[in-house]
């Protein structure tokens, strides 16, 4: 299994400078003892805009004109729409039938096609499609180019805070785990190290590095956590990056996810969505150890805040 | 009356950079044609910080030791405490009595001393705590170094997006309007205008630009509005500046202040305030025009974010 290299993730940053906010690093709820890197005030509000936008800058003329396609409905799929809409490159989203149509008419406003597919056919279109109007497929993580876009929040992290030592970010497909790690292990080592975050409710990745081989759970194991955006599995390509690279992971309970939450609204003003709190909510919880008086050298990535509303709304008010 | 320039503005960049978050600028709610200036990250959460830390970076060698002192237990009060906190220098806050437990605990945890009076001698006992203790009185907005550190919102905003034509701002005492209309005026003549938003339930800056003088409405009035960080009339001073520099002020209903918050949750990801929320609820209820096909041609700024938590969920779950 070939990996990527800080070298690709420096390229991508050059890439994707001014299509993507520079998030800043803000500090955490009081008396918490770290900082937020808020990646849910990207454009469609998650990390996800970086591998799409460094995925796409990637493609060869051919491609550019054909356009891509994936079968992700969630943050990955409005982040292509929107970078390739931003790079002039058409875009088709294979959603699965009984979607949110708030999702549907987002993805539509972003200027992309939308096909549906029966939910067990999603993939299989999108790679039909794929073959008969010569897409180019953009997957969620299983992708170098998306990896090396992904781990372009480290390089930040790095840039912004001399004096990081810990960094805290959620791990579902693995992507932004394997960017970030390749970035830290690279520019700062043995200086910095990245620590992965799971809901105990879809620990896939926490048993694959502890079995030292790619373990998947079943969809409905996974689906029993809250955390939407964290429901997929590692690949063999990012189980590769995370067993060589990443320091640690760890996992948190429902009711630390949904405290989390309410904690980052009421604590450090950011809208949240439970897969985007999972590294604020080991924090908070005690799972990883903090220095209380150097916030600035423990950074939790806050990974999108595409909340559902009414979900939102009862955990912000405390009823979990 | 003596106004700032925006030499004064520059100045005071410099002087709190590394101090304060450089906040990016984000999407505005989807569909919505314009970007936010999310100051509600800043420490303490509110643009506040950046003048209390050019007020407290001006003090002279006597007064950094003898402290600082004010009688704003809200925003003003945060921000004043930890910029003092941040230089090493003694910070007293007078609280009015009855205030609410938690904001006590946060000013003392940023390190500051807090002194009990009732709400009729708070500013009184600030100045008698003045001149005793020889303390350096630092107001939250009538005060020509605050709002020069205000100012430096608007020199960010031209920085970050040279296609700017129009700035929201919220009004209350004026310190935000009155430096950022400065740096404005000054570095994008007749390219770039500042427009204010009042509460219609406390427009007394609206009427005051009309009337051409100072009006000031009374507490029972201003207090009707649930954006309590705008409660406060403007001064000679900020009328003077807003008098001569702002191209604008408009007004907006409770509803709006509520759809707004709500709408900047949901579909931008911050925690607001509703004084924070003043500016994209009039962009949101059409008060201002904006180009749907230029959202980076205006940018409101989103001041705050000290929602009180039980009014949060309330307006986030859209029970105004």
């Amino acid at each position: 299994m070939k990996m990527i290299t800080v070298d690709d993730v420096r390229a991508a940053a050059a890439r994707i400078r001014g299509h993507v906010v520079r998030t800043p690093l803000t500090v955490g709820p009081p008396g918490s003892g770290f900082l937020l890197k808020p990646e849910s005030l990207q454009p469609t509000g998650a990390f996800k805009i970086r591998g799409a936008t460094n995925a796409v800058a990637l493609l060869d003329p051919a491609q550019r004109r054909s356009g891509v396609v994936t079968h992700s409905s969630g943050n990955h799929g409005q982040a292509l729409a929107r970078a390739a809409a931003g790079q002039g490159v058409p875009c088709t989203v294979v959603v699965p039938e009984g979607a949110p149509e708030v999702k549907v008419e987002r993805i539509r406003a972003l200027g992309a096609r939308v096909v549906m597919a029966t939910p067990e056919r999603r993939a299989a279109v999108a790679r039909e499609l794929a073959e008969s109007e010569r897409l180019a497929l953009v997957p969620p993580f299983d992708d170098p180019h998306v990896i090396a876009g992904q781990g372009t929040v480290g390089l930040e992290i790095l840039e912004q805070s001399p004096e990081v030592a810990t960094i805290v970010v959620p791990v579902g497909g693995g992507g932004l785990a394997s960017g970030v790690s390749t970035a830290a292990l690279a520019v700062r080592p043995r200086r910095v190290r990245v620590i992965g975050v799971e809901p105990e409710l879809a620990a896939d990745a926490a048993e694959s590095l502890s079995a030292g081989h790619l373990v998947t759970w079943s969809p409905e194991r996974t689906h029993r956590t809250m955390a939407d955006g964290v429901r997929v599995c590692l690949s063999e390509r990012t189980f590769a990056h995370l067993d060589a690279r990443l320091d640690g992971i760890v996992t948190v309970t429902e009711d630390e996810i949904a405290r989390a939450v309410a904690a980052l609204a009421h604590g450090a003003r950011l809208v949240a969505e439970p897969s985007g709190a999972l590294a604020a909510a080991a924090l908070l919880a005690g799972r990883i150890a903090t220095d209380p008086g150097r916030p600035e050298a423990t950074v939790a990535v806050v990974s999108g805040g595409n909340a559902d509303p009414g979900l939102f709304a009862r955990l912000v008010a405390g009823q979990g």
